[in-house]
C-alpha cells in the first residue's frame, strides 16, 4: 500500500518533469540540478559557474526550506532569479519548478542552474526535467560520503569537488573520494575546485560549455 | 488525505518513541539523538563525548543510509555499538531504534548516544524515544544554516559548532551564527567545539554530565 502511494507520487512527478523537460527544451535552455549537503557551497559554485559560461546567459532558481539569502545573493549579480521556499520539504519536485518556470524569461536564458534543497539523500530521487544531474560534495565533509550516500554519488552526471582550498587543513585524500565514487558511478568525470581562490573553475566551466554545445546549443 | 497518512505515520511513530523512552528510563539510560549535516562531525563528536563522560557508560547506535564505517570506527574505542542501515531512508525512525535497543546491554550503559542519518531536515520530525536533541553544526558550513534549515534549529535542545579549528581559514562569524540560533531558538545553549584539537570538549562534557545527573542518574 505504501509503495503504491510513493510509485504514483513519483509517477506524477516523472510526468510533469517530462513537461518541464520539454517547456526547456523548446526554449533551447540547459538546465542542470545541483544538489549537495548544506554549507556545501551551491551558491557560490553557481555564481562561480555564471561568470566561467559567459557569454551564455544564465538564469537560477533557488530552492530553500525557508528565507530568501540565496536568491538576494545571485540577484546581485544581474541574472533573473526565482527563490521557491518548500516550507519544510527536503527537495524539490517537479511541480515547483513548473511554477518557477512561468516566472523565468526562459527565451532570452541559454542556461538553467536549479539549485536544490541542501540534503544528500531525498533530492536524488525526484526529476525536474533537467539535462545534468551535478553533485557538489566538498573536502571538510571527508572522503568517505560516498560509501553513505551512494544513492546520491550513483544518481549524477557530474562530481564538483569544492572548498579544495581546505585540503592543508583537514584530512582528507583526493585520491580515497575519487577510487570511492569510482567504485559506484564509472561514468561522473569530478572536478576538484576552490570557489574561494577560483582554483579549478576554468576546467569545469569548459567541460560544462562542451557539454551545453553538444547537446546542440 | 495526504495529511491524515502522514499524522497516521507520524502517531504510530510517537507511540514506539514513547516505549523506547520507557525501556531507557526503566534502564537508568539518558539518550542522546545527534542530528548534523553529513560530514559535520557526527561520529568525531561520538567519540569525543564518550572520553569526556568517563566514567559513565556509553552504548552507540549508529545511522546511515548505507556501511558500517562509522560502527567500525565506535567500536574500536571498545564500547557496545549498533549500525543501523536505512537502506535508502533519510532518518531513522522510532521503530528502528526498538530494533536496535533488543541489540544493546542497556543494563550496562548510563548514557545512549544514536547517530541520525546526515541530513538537516527530515530527522528534525521524528521522535526516537530520546531525553535530549543535539544538533551539530559546523564551521565550514557557513553561519546562515539556522536560517535555512528553522525546522531543526528549533527542534533541538543543544547545538554543538564543531571544527571551529578552521575558523581561521573560512568565512564564518560565531557571533552572527550565534544571534541567528538566538532568533529562533532561545533556549538552546551552543557549545563551539574542535574534535580535531580538543577545544572546547571539556565545556561540552561538564554541561551533558550535570544535565544527565540533573535526570537523576
Amino acid at each position: 500500500m505504501e509503495i503504491k502511494i510513493l510509485k504514483n507520487i513519483m509517477g506524477v512527478n516523472d510526468q510533469v518533469a517530462g513537461k518541464n523537460r520539454e517547456l526547456l527544451e523548446k526554449n533551447k535552455v540547459f538546465t542542470i540540478n545541483i544538489m549537495a549537503s548544506p554549507g556545501a557551497g551551491k551558491t557560490s559554485t553557481v555564481l562561480q559557474t555564471i561568470k566561467a559560461l559567459k557569454p551564455l546567459r544564465v538564469g537560477v532558481i533557488e530552492g530553500d526550506i525557508s528565507s530568501t539569502i540565496d536568491a538576494e545573493t545571485v540577484a546581485k549579480v544581474g541574472v533573473p532569479v526565482v527563490q521557491i521556499n518548500t516550507g519544510g520539504e527536503c527537495h524539490l519536485d517537479a511541480n515547483m519548478i513548473q511554477n518557477a518556470l512561468g516566472n523565468l524569461p526562459l527565451d532570452e536564458m541559454d542556461v538553467l542552474m536549479i539549485e536544490n534543497v541542501g540534503n544528500l539523500v531525498c533530492p536524488a530521487d525526484f526529476k525536474l526535467g533537467e539535462s545534468l544531474k551535478a553533485l557538489i560534495a566538498s573536502v571538510p565533509e571527508g572522503d568517505d560520503k560516498p560509501y553513505k550516500y551512494p544513492g546520491m554519488f550513483t544518481a549524477v552526471d557530474v562530481i564538483i569537488l569544492n572548498k579544495i582550498d581546505l585540503l592543508p587543513y583537514v584530512k582528507f585524500s583526493v585520491e580515497a573520494f575519487t577510487q570511492a565514487v569510482k567504485g559506484i558511478n564509472s561514468k561522473a568525470q569530478i572536478f576538484p575546485i576552490s570557489c574561494t581562490t577560483g582554483e579549478g573553475v576554468e576546467a569545469w566551466g569548459k567541460w560544462l560549455k562542451k557539454r551545453i554545445k553538444d547537446t546542440g546549443k
